[in-house]
């Protein structure tokens, strides 16, 4: 057992901050939370407390979207809107991976990252090599750091040089399944499956898609209805398909198992009702939806209607990883979508934005986002002292250290009760 | 003479970045730059160069709206529209400002974090108090920085303990105009008329400020068509006025000397038409206009229409003093108009906003802004080795510097030749 003695802060529910002030987190040996508390009770009195003072122990962030080959040109290359994009930027430098050397050089460093900025688990694209995947998920577990990882799957609208078949993706896959099936404890490394979206994946593929959705159990993440133009470019190419969302919908990939759909811009109607039924995660990618020019989501509404949310920071077209920006647009985004609205849909809270960027993100690996009995211990160590110069609550502690801190500010990182060092770049 | 060695990056144009890999700027003792050249001319060859190796050398960053007492509320009490939010937040702490030390406390964190940012020059928005107006100017000649600074003038709509007269508006400028008559050389640091926005100001007021500019050739800064609400009520309060703009145009409040109007998200037909005419500045503050859910500026159709635009922070409407992220921000929101209007107003590229927060805002200055022949010269030397860890080309790299860097990145300030230490606080 360890017990951390700080200001909690964290989100139980998205209406309100929870906070104990200099409160104790009480940890088990497997990393699981026992305790959280003002007082500790009479059996835990006697044990060491590590003690943070006046600092900030949150829950760690999750990125529920990201592009690990991106991650070279993060922060440039953005003067397109997501088709010519692709095939501009992105298709050429994630065709790179299939170099073994380049992808373990761009895959530490956004690992490297990804520990700086807090982002304790993520689920993420690698591209369509499956030796650099497998690294990939290799270097995350030296790391100590939660993921999922998926080959993106792409065998039509693509390059050459990325495209593979049905067949490599079934055995990357079954390779996992084979290798998870001789661990004994549940690894903090998975696979999930990853058609690219609708205008890379052929029947045959999405065929195979569904069939390993049902067979191992696998969760799946892709995007949806994120530009007007894909939007139109699906229907073309999907003409039996009711809406985009339904595209997936037939082959099993959307909610029968655990579902990451990122962006869903344009989300309404029966997209929006099938979401709901099948409880698909709309993952929500502000920085991306400013920068690739797509639009704002309807995130309100999403909640209103009963949708999870989580949030994403879809490097290369969000410009950054850190997760306290994503949690700032989300609110600001929100707010410019109420402007245009004249105000029908009322504007995200943070304490909405922080609980998608942890407890609700969090959701998708298990007990895990937020400081409660019975959650996986994944927290942040804050220390803001050079912005706590006057005397601030500890209501605005959280939100300066949101909208005006960064990474200098972490001081401890735990993952599954774990301190993570520094992993090697 | 003194000479320096980098990659000179600016915007002479919005229309790119201007580069010179490895090059020289000649910068007299007065610090006005004299030659800015790929090799050194003969007169130059044998003059010591202070060569900074790979870095950058790119413009200092002008915030053309800014409120420096608002700095403790800066990245909180968001959750506002602005009416309420002056209501609520923004006028109890400007009250504060009554109290020197107070005022002495903040001003000096707030000139410390423009010095941080790199923000050279700035028009900024004090209080009603005219002894820490005094010393907010006082301050920023201390740490060399140029501003504009403003005693913030209300006598309607706002709290006693912030009400001033016009008489005392009128003493603050005279003095200021006497100082300024004592001094040899043009100060960094100026007076520049302040009426808070219509709402708050009567006609006495208002009359005041008209004679002042009128007599003592003082530019104007204030607010205009942020808000639906607001502009609803100037309307009511001001019904002879035709347009917002009109209501400080017919007191020669509007262009008749330099002109600065933060915000404009709704300006269109007569009150653009003013504003062209009588070249107007709008101060676009994307982050404060996301914050406050004001909603999004045509910025794109202003540059369009030739009006010269700036960007601000609006701290603490806006959340962050950084212009980096300003000018971000600036390209991001013009993002979402682009997809809100269907393409209809093409989206602006990063030299337009990089533009913006350096040519175009210091111009208000003078000759100020750009890495030119004739140009005073204030820079800011940038170590982006961090983000190069790969081949990147210089225009990459001053792309992924506007987008992931921050204020560590920052090495050598200069404002008008001279290099800045950093402030006492």
């Amino acid at each position: 057992m360890k017990i951390y003695r700080a200001n909690i802060v964290c989100t139980p529910t998205p209406k309100a901050f929870k906070m104990i002030p200099r409160g104790y987190v009480c940890v088990s040996d497997e990393g699981i939370i026992r305790c959280v508390c003002e007082t500790l009770p009479r059996e835990y009195e006697s044990l060491p407390v590590t003690d943070y003072g006046d600092r900030l122990l949150i829950p760690a962030f999750y990125d529920l979207h990201v592009h690990a080959p991106q991650y070279r040109n993060m922060g440039m290359a953005m003067d397109e809107e997501l088709l010519p994009w692709l095939e501009k930027y992105t298709f050429p430098e994630e065709a790179k991976f299939a170099d073994k050397d380049y992808a373990d050089k761009i895959y530490r460093r956004f690992i490297h990252e990804l520990w700086m900025q807090g982002t304790m688990r993520s689920a993420v694209f690698a591209t369509a090599h499956t030796q650099a995947t497998k690294h990939l998920m290799h270097l995350f577990e030296s790391a100590g750091l939660g993921a999922f990882v998926g080959l993106v799957g792409m065998d039509r609208n693509c390059p050459d040089n990325l495209r593979n078949t049905a067949d490599e993706v079934r055995t990357f896959y079954e390779q996992c399944a084979e290798s998870s099936a001789q661990q004994d404890s549940p690894s903090l490394v998975r696979p999930i499956l990853t058609p690219r979206f609708i205008p890379s994946c052929s029947k045959q593929m999405m065929q195979a898609y569904g069939e390993l959705a049902r067979e191992y159990r696998l969760p799946v993440q892709s995007h949806l209805s994120e530009n007007r133009s894909e939007i139109a470019w699906v229907k073309e190419l999907e003409p039996e398909a009711t809406c985009y969302g339904d595209a997936y919908n037939r082959y099993g990939l959307f909610g029968q198992t655990p579902t990451l759909m990122a962006h869903c811009c344009y989300t309404a109607g029966e997209e929006l009702d099938l979401m709901r039924r099948n409880g698909v995660y709309v993952v929500h990618c502000p920085t991306s939806n400013c920068n690739v020019g797509s639009g704002m989501a309807p995130i309100r509404r999403f909640l209103r209607e009963g949708l999870p949310v989580a949030l994403g920071s879809d490097v290369s077209g969000g410009h950054y990883l850190s997760m306290l920006r994503i949690i700032q647009y989300a609110v600001q985004i929100s707010k410019l979508y109420y402007a245009d609205t004249y105000g029908k849909e009322a504007f995200l809270s943070l304490s909405e934005a922080f609980w998608m960027a942890t407890k609700s993100g969090g959701s998708f690996f298990g007990r895990v986002g937020s400081l409660e009995e019975g959650y996986e211990f994944d927290a942040l160590l804050i220390d803001d002292s050079y912005l706590n110069f006057d005397h601030y609550t500890l209501e605005q502690r959280i939100e300066r250290y949101v909208y005006l801190g960064d990474d200098r500010d972490i001081r401890v990182r735990f993952c599954r009760g774990r301190e993570l060092a520094e992993p090697v770049m």
